[in-house]
């Protein structure tokens, strides 16, 4: 069966067509000809856009960075530490079907930036800025050794999402949930959480 | 530059190959073609062995895993409780050379199993059986929610290891042994840490 092939498009539209490819089959599936053909275009569209795969792998995880982090910043904060803490980091598990193949793809540009020095820099940056967000609001309300515990909440967050991708059985959502209350509950130890110190940093 | 080929060889071999072709470049590189060059074979050697990459993937991951574990098992676990975790632990963290590619190789079979059943099925039992061995060393001291903790602790390393492949700058061997001492305190508030209850299950 022939498919209908468009001679242009926009990198949005590919960064979308090379997730889903991604999130189905892995990044080693997301080749140029894969992502042209799930986005109905010929791969010279692809090609006027991005002129190496890696070119187009970047955009595509700066894209979702980009919408990842959009999403942390939207996310209701009201209720204690402990509440606000659980509402973002949530987002980074795979409790739905969209975050598990979001977590999945998250976890395949985490691999591949150990051999590719663009996507090690878009994975650096968003690791800091996160970790920067989380520190904030631990030293905030007086949370020993908050730096370390901030990139501790990540690393759990990131780690329970890598586990959970491959084995959903040994991990599912309620599971992950509370996994994370638990990890919060403990990173806390030992802060101030008085009511006046609720309020998070937007 | 010709080189010479041998047609045969042995599965482990093939597996040591795999795994330094994937250290190097991922688990995408790893066909058939480039572990057959890698080992000096041909590539109807390698086919003689898996007949499809699958079943090559399947047993190289074995091989990984079984190593690992047995390694863990052999690691000196002298000294109190939170210094036997570490030590334990410790081996799963990209600290030398030698750590970093074998982490770099675990998640991507990671992220890998979340599209291939055989390979999910070794990193389920993989992950149950180090959460298992975890959990009976912090029920033995009496740790709360020993089970739970156990999984977080496991994620903790396997987030930090994912974390730190791709951004080793952000987190050197020092700030990845200093987390884990931390997350490991934290994981043992509460526990009864009392000098008879030093010892470990080997």
């Amino acid at each position: 069966m022939r498919e209908r092939r468009y001679s242009s498009t926009s990198p949005e539209h590919l960064a979308t067509a090379l997730f889903d490819v991604a999130a189905e089959s892995g990044l080693g599936g997301a080749s140029v000809r894969e992502v042209a053909k799930r986005a109905g275009v010929s791969i010279g569209a692809v090609q006027h856009h991005f002129s190496t795969k890696d070119e187009m792998f970047v955009f595509a995880l700066r894209t979702l960075v980009d919408k990842l982090l959009m999403r942390l910043k939207a996310v209701d904060r009201s209720g204690d530490p402990a509440r606000a803490l659980f509402s973002v980091m949530s987002q980074l598990l795979p409790l739905d079907e969209a975050r598990s193949r979001e977590a999945h793809v998250m976890a395949a540009f985490a691999v591949r930036a150990a051999t590719s020095p663009s996507l090690a820099e878009i994975r650096r940056k968003t690791l800091f800025t996160i970790r920067t967000g989380l520190s904030a609001v631990l030293i905030r309300i007086g949370t020993p050794e908050a730096e370390t515990r901030a990139a501790l909440l990540l690393a759990t967050v990131d780690g329970l999402a890598l586990d959970a991708i491959g084995s959903p059985s040994l991990y599912p959502p309620e599971y992950l949930e509370h996994a994370l209350d638990i990890q919060i509950a403990m990173i806390l130890q030992g802060a101030d959480l008085a009511p006046s110190s609720v309020e998070l940093a937007s």
